[in-house]
């Protein structure tokens, strides 16, 4: 069929140590993960990793979009990261002052994948910004 | 000249650690690998660095595709990465299921990039799917 | 607004350790990195941390640029790695070479990021190449 012109914003990778994500801290969560996010992750094996790996990739997604950080305390509650029920990939969607940020870039895909290292125990995210 | 519109389907990252891979056993190798891969692999300097490249390439390239896995035992023979013989950069062709599987999403190119870390010895695949 | 059709050329990661890069040495920084480059790194709090991320995100972009490599001897000084003054993200430009090969493949576009492990101490870029 026909396919409409795609352009390549921006790319992104970040990769965060397992403990260096205080996903046992309830401000923390709260204040950078939806109920959703934090509901999918406590259901899993090992909350601490599934925190982390959505932690990374919300970095990821961030230095994607190429906006001007505030600061190490800026809350990524706005990038959220699920996972496809049938597929089990990870998909983003966003909201509020980041979907402002990529609607005015003209971002209207985000892909994303993950990986963990045995070795190092840390999550590697890594996304591509479309428009 | 003139270029056709390609749309950006998917990304994918994985990271293996050599001694993860199992290369030492021929059923595992036959199960996963091309005669041509195998025959590549045994004839460098690391045979064993050579096939954990390559498995996680293979798995790079799998979640790339963003279909559901048939589990840790599926086979990834079906997905074939060797080099160029002029740059020595990773190609990769699919064969099988998985060219069934692009086939229907509508992937007509796939790019790779491998880096392989000193300190942990593992191999860093991730691709990207075009279609 | 009328986007053009892109083409999706290559794609590249590397990783390196800062320990690997030697950036104490005035000889290896002048034959790999621009002026700018080095007055950007030795004004940074690590510069040994500085030039190994641009040293890993020059290999990056050269392997998606899939040139024949010339050694690991070859400059890299063509591959310039400067941030963006208002957001902070990692730019590149190519000069000499480096540009003279990316034309003749048509590429227009290097999106690259980068990502620093703490208990590895290695930088990673990828980067994106697009014509």
């Amino acid at each position: 069929g026909e396919k409409s012109a795609e352009t390549f914003v921006g790319v992104g990778v970040d990769q965060e140590l397992i403990s260096a994500v205080p996903s046992h801290n309830p401000t923390f969560v709260a204040r950078n993960f939806t109920d959703a996010e934090a509901a999918y992750c406590h259901a899993q094996p090992s909350p601490a990793s599934s925190f982390a790996a959505r932690w990374a990739g919300k970095e990821a997604v961030f230095k994607s979009l190429g906006v001007k950080s505030k600061g190490a305390a800026a809350s990524l509650r706005d990038i959220e990261i699920l996972n496809d029920p049938v597929t089990g990939a990870p998909t983003v969607t966003l909201h509020g002052d980041a979907q402002v940020q990529a609607a005015a870039k003209g971002v209207n895909k985000i892909l994303i994948s993950l990986s963990h290292s045995e070795v190092c125990p840390k999550y590697l995210y890594f996304c591509d910004t479309v428009n």
